[in-house]
C-alpha cells in the first residue's frame, strides 16, 4: 500500500485528506506530524519546512498543491525525486472572484465602511457609476485577460498593460515600457497579475505607484518580487495611495512584526488568490500517484532547469 | 434665481452640489448649515434632522436622493408641498455589486483572513468552487432576479424564493410559504431582497435563521423590519450563524451603543447598499425642479397616501 504525507508550516492540510482519499481509495493518506511519515513514498506538500521532505527515506515523488514550486525548490536538502505541481483548470476564475471581490472592496468604500464600524460611525459613503472608475491590469496573459473581461462585464472602465500588444473587446491596451506611464496614469484601482521576469522584478515601486491617480488602490496579486515593500509603505503612509490588498510577499508566511501585517490601509492575504481545489488537488495527486506505481510519465513535471 | 438646499443629519451631501448645479446652472444651491438656506423653495434630502424642512418658509418641494422616503415623511412637521423621489434605473446593478461583494466575502473568507490579519496570523483559507456553495435569494423581483442571475453567472448555486412561482434559468425557484423550510434548510449564504409587507415584517427571526445549513451566513439587504435583532445577534453568539452583513435597521442612523455595531461576525453597513449615483440624483432633480417653475406635473411624486 503506497503512503502519502501531507506536510506544510503554514497550512492546515488535514481538509486535503478526504478529497485525496476519494480519488484514490487505495492509498493510506496522513499529516507529517503523525508516526506513519515515515513510510512515506509520496509527500504532497505547501510551504514545507526546511529539511521535511528529506527526512523521508522511501521518497519518490514531491507533488506541490499548487502552480508554484518555488516553495519547495528553495529547499537545499531537496532530495532528487521528481516533483510535480497541480495546474487547476478553474485558476483564473479563482483569481478573478479575489480581484473582483478587491474591485469592489475600493470601488463601494468597503474599506471605509469597515473601519468606521470599529469607531461606531454612521456614514453613508458616495457611490458612483463603475464606468467612472478605471482598472488597470498589468498582465494580459492567461489570468489578466479574463480578469479583465469579468470587470468589464461589471461595468468598470477596464485598461491593460503587457509587453506585447492585445486585442481585447471593450479593454483599453497599452504595450511595451514607453506606455506604462500614460496606462497608470489613467489607473484608479491598479491589479498586478504579472509574470516575473527580469523586466517586471520590482516594477511596482515609487515612481510607478506615483505616476497612479492620486488616491489610487493597489490590487497586487502578481509576486512578491514585483513590490518595493518600503516604496509601497511610503506611498501608503503619505496618501498618494489610498489603499492596497497585498497577496504575494517575498517572504513567505509573512512573518509576525512584519510592516506589512499594520501598514495603513493595507489589508494582507495569505497568498489565497487562486489556490487549487481539494478536488482538483485530489484528482491530480492520484492520477500522479498511480502513474508513478504503473511507471508511467508524470503529469506536470517540474523542469528543475527552468524552475517550473 | 430657484434656491435649492441639500439636508441631512448623517450625509455629507456636499458632493452633490457640483451634479445639481451642471444639470442646472440656473440654480443656487447650498448646504443647509449655511445662510442661504432660510430662501430656499427646494429642500433635498437625506434623514433630516426632525423639524429642519419646516424651517424654510418659501418651500414649494421636498426632492429624496432616493426611492425611500418614509426618513422624510416620518417628520411629523412636515410642510404640506410635494414629495419626489429619485428613481435610478440602475439600482438592481447597485444592488448586485453590494450582494457580489458580501458573496465573495464570505465565500472566499475574507472575513477570517481579515480577523487573522488583525492578530498577525498567516493561514490560508480553504478554498472551494462556487458550485458547491448555495446562495439562497429572498426575494425574485425587479432587483431579486437580476441578482441571482449574476451570482448563477459566477458560478455560485443559486435558489431563489418568492410569494409567487418564478421561472429564472439556472436557478432553483421556491414559491409560497410551505417551501420556505426547505428553500432555506440547503442555503449556504441567505440574502433577503423582500419587499416589506404584513406577510414578511419579521420574517428573519429565531426559527428561520435556524433552518439554514449549520454556519451559514446572512446578507440583509431588505428593509430593517424584515430582521428581529435580538434573534440575529443569538444566532450569531453561538454560532449557528457564521456571520452576517446587515445594510438596513430599524432605528436608522443606527445609535453608537446599538448592540449591532459590536455583534460577533457582523458587518453593519449604512445603507448603502444601492445608492443613486451623483449623476442621476443631479438630473432628476434638476428635470423636477424646471418642471415645479414651469408648473408642469412632477416625475416620480410621491404619493402621500400610499406613502411611496
Amino acid at each position: 500500500m503506497t503512503q502519502l504525507v501531507l506536510i506544510s508550516r503554514d497550512y492546515d492540510m488535514s481538509h486535503l485528506i478526504p478529497p485525496i482519499q476519494r480519488a484514490a481509495p487505495e492509498l493510506k493518506v496522513s499529516l507529517y506530524s503523525t508516526a506513519h511519515a515515515h513510510d512515506a513514498e509520496v509527500a504532497v506538500c505547501w510551504n514545507p519546512p526546511a529539511g521535511a521532505i528529506a527526512t523521508l527515506p522511501h521518497l519518490k515523488l514531491v507533488h506541490s498543491i499548487a502552480a508554484g514550486v518555488d516553495n519547495i525548490l528553495s529547499d537545499p536538502s531537496l532530495p532528487r525525486v521528481p516533483v510535480c505541481r497541480v495546474v487547476d483548470p478553474h485558476h483564473a476564475r479563482r483569481m478573478s472572484e479575489f480581484v473582483t471581490w478587491g474591485v469592489l472592496h475600493f470601488h463601494r468604500q468597503f474599506d471605509r465602511v469597515l473601519a468606521n464600524q470599529s469607531k461606531e460611525i454612521w456614514l453613508r459613503p458616495q457611490q458612483s457609476d463603475p464606468s467612472r472608475c478605471t482598472v488597470g491590469i498589468m498582465g494580459l496573459g492567461e489570468i489578466g485577460s479574463p480578469v479583465a473581461s469579468d470587470l468589464h462585464r461589471l461595468g468598470f472602465a477596464v485598461r491593460g498593460w503587457a509587453r506585447s500588444p492585445k486585442n481585447l473587446p471593450g479593454i483599453d491596451t497599452f504595450a511595451g515600457e514607453h506606455a506604462l506611464a500614460p496606462f497608470l496614469q489613467g489607473t484608479d484601482i491598479l491589479v498586478c497579475l504579472l509574470p516575473l521576469t527580469k523586466a517586471t522584478r520590482g516594477i511596482l515601486h515609487a515612481r510607478t505607484l506615483g505616476q497612479l491617480r492620486p488616491g489610487a488602490k493597489l490590487i497586487h496579486v502578481g509576486r512578491g518580487e514585483h513590490l518595493v515593500p518600503q516604496d509601497l509603505h511610503a506611498a501608503l503612509a503619505d496618501g498618494r495611495l489610498g489603499g492596497a490588498i497585498v497577496d504575494v510577499f517575498p517572504n513567505e508566511p509573512l512573518p509576525p512584526g512584519d510592516p506589512f501585517w499594520s501598514a495603513p490601509n493595507l489589508i494582507v492575504t495569505p497568498h489565497m488568490a487562486s489556490v487549487a481545489s481539494p478536488e482538483t488537488i485530489g484528482l491530480q495527486v492520484a492520477q500522479n500517484v498511480r502513474r508513478l506505481v504503473r511507471g508511467e510519465p508524470l503529469d506536470n513535471l517540474v523542469d528543475m532547469a527552468r524552475g517550473y
